[in-house]
């Protein structure tokens, strides 16, 4: 018993005691699952020859067959006493995974581990087409081609630079003064791109809504295009969704024709970075987000924006999750969730 | 005081008073990155016409630019106080992602779960084309088309059934007498498929080369397709795979040409199901491994076998780590690699 006594005045020693570390997050349940999508029978295609090696004879192969398709994958991480009483979902944008919340490019710790260490159990997922959620064969299942983002698209879309400001070599590369963004790793960050199609937004809003039906109540943080998804589940399942942080959000439903009586219970804060008057292409994104976002307001719901640079925090992309103030930001969002009673 | 001291008497209240919980995960980091890989330029493409909604004016796509491709994704979970000396890193087969080794279709934990309680730091991975490591266009940088895997091919092809007792009804189908499969979950399985090529092999085993000069010395667990490339990173690297688990390996180098005299000391352990007497193609399968391991082992090596109906235990598939009983096999893993001196 000498060590027990000897040890129990130092909280450190107790933590010892106890095979529990000091700084480590406690952690009840790390897991994943697919949820959503739909069985296809695939049948009358015909026998394809596929070169298992280049030069080597084809193997004829039968595509023809039942198939999973259209699901969403996630992947969770419970603590063992959460300080929030819901968990928080991060969902991706376009031409993205979930990859988007976890290590940074320049292997800093993202929101995912933020969020986790004030307190939330976080779930990443990946919708439908992309990631760990696969995809599917096109036309006969997937109805169009997919594309590709160029780094080009990426840099500039991103607002790490302005239009025209990109290059293939990486020293010539020219970023607006004083970005957040961590540009030595950007390369690294275009290795997580995966190929986007336009013709999903359906399947992906059904997988969604079939998410939120397993997974709430919970918190949704959304990023970009994931936007007008989440917009859409809050208002099929106003109850389940007790608050929306809005990321530079792209897309919602008509704000003009949207019942917000619907939604008014779900508090929600957009979140933008910087340099957006630069592009008419954002000009036109806040605009119509501004709009929804009044319009909340306006039947009575919370609708809060951060714009960072009112806020003196300049220099934040479209990626404002990689950057190097990441941290910052997650605070702020992690003090208005506290503010909307999301902590017990 | 008081509390404290009256406390400090129970285990489960020094945890309590140490804000860790009993039973949790001592997590010091989760994680993730991309590693490998390489970039590409396109140019000289025609502008594509895509629809975004079927029906809607096509839009004009410019598909030519800069693009990172062929990366391998890696999701990593480390504990404060590992018992094992190396992080244990799974690989999986083909047309399939990292998930294998996560939550079991049927909901129950997995083997990431299990080893990450037996107290090693895990490691998955999603390779070349799979997964989150995404994938590129082809054929201009992947050279084929990919193919996607009927659920028939995998309920035979798995071992869940026999060739010919696949139905498109679940109720119709037919199982081995005695699965170990949770036969109910199939189609949730199925929806974890991930289209593969036929023609990535050499970027793939490039990828993984680059991942275990990042991350080892390890020990690598590695299911069916993967077998290939575990076997051939450890001839480049034995000094860095302290132990090498070969989960129904469908492959490896030429075992009459290979150089067992430089991985003599990375000691292997094959690990095999039921059923393979069944099927010609498992027939050729097993004793290609086996001559793989039995000139291991006449090289001086440790070339261990595992073949589970030889120690009573029957109805094992081809995805064992999903079957029910995988937390038992995943014992007899774990003390294997302890009986490697693995374990602290």
């Amino acid at each position: 018993m000498k060590t027990l006594w000897t040890c129990a005045a130092a909280s450190l020693c107790i933590a010892a005691l106890a095979g529990c570390a000091t700084g480590a997050l406690q952690v009840s349940e790390v897991g994943s699952f697919h949820v959503g999508g739909r069985a296809v029978t695939l049948s009358g295609l015909p026998e394809k020859e596929l070169s298992f090696t280049p030069g080597a004879p084809p193997l004829k192969l039968d595509p023809n067959g039942d198939f999973e398709v259209e699901a969403l994958y996630a992947r969770y991480t419970r603590l063992a006493s959460p300080k929030a009483k819901y968990p928080l979902l991060m969902w991706h944008g376009g031409g993205l995974s979930g990859v988007t919340f976890e290590t940074k490019p320049d292997g800093a710790p993202g929101w995912e581990d933020y969020f986790l260490r004030a307190g939330y159990d976080v779930y990443v997922s990946d919708a439908v087409e992309r990631g760990r959620a696969s995809w599917a064969r096109y036309p006969e299942i997937f109805k169009s081609e997919p594309f590709f983002r160029p780094k080009k698209e990426g840099w500039e879309l991103f607002r790490i630079g302005d239009t025209g400001s990109y290059a293939t070599d990486p020293v010539q590369r020219k970023t607006f003064p004083g970005t957040q963004f961590p540009v030595a790793a950007f390369d690294q960050f275009a290795k997580q791109a995966i190929p986007r199609w336009g013709t999903n937004d359906a399947a992906t809003q059904a997988a969604y809504d079939a998410y939120v039906q397993k997974v709430c109540p919970c918190v949704i943080l959304v990023h970009s295009q994931g936007g007008n998804f989440a917009f859409n589940s809050a208002l099929k399942y106003p109850d389940k969704v007790k608050a929306l942080v809005a990321v530079e959000t792209s897309g919602s439903p008509n704000p003009d024709t949207t019942d917000f009586a619907r939604i008014k219970g779900v508090p929600m804060l957009w979140v933008w970075g910087d340099n957006l008057d630069k592009f008419p292409f954002w000009g036109r994104i806040t605009a119509q987000q501004e709009r929804f976002r009044t319009n909340l307001v306006r039947a009575g719901g919370t609708g809060d924006r951060l714009l960072l640079p009112e806020v003196a925090i300049h220099g934040n992309t479209h990626m404002l999750m990689m950057d190097r103030n990441s941290d910052q930001i997650g605070g702020l969002i992690d003090q208005w969730l506290t503010r909307q009673g999301i902590k017990k």
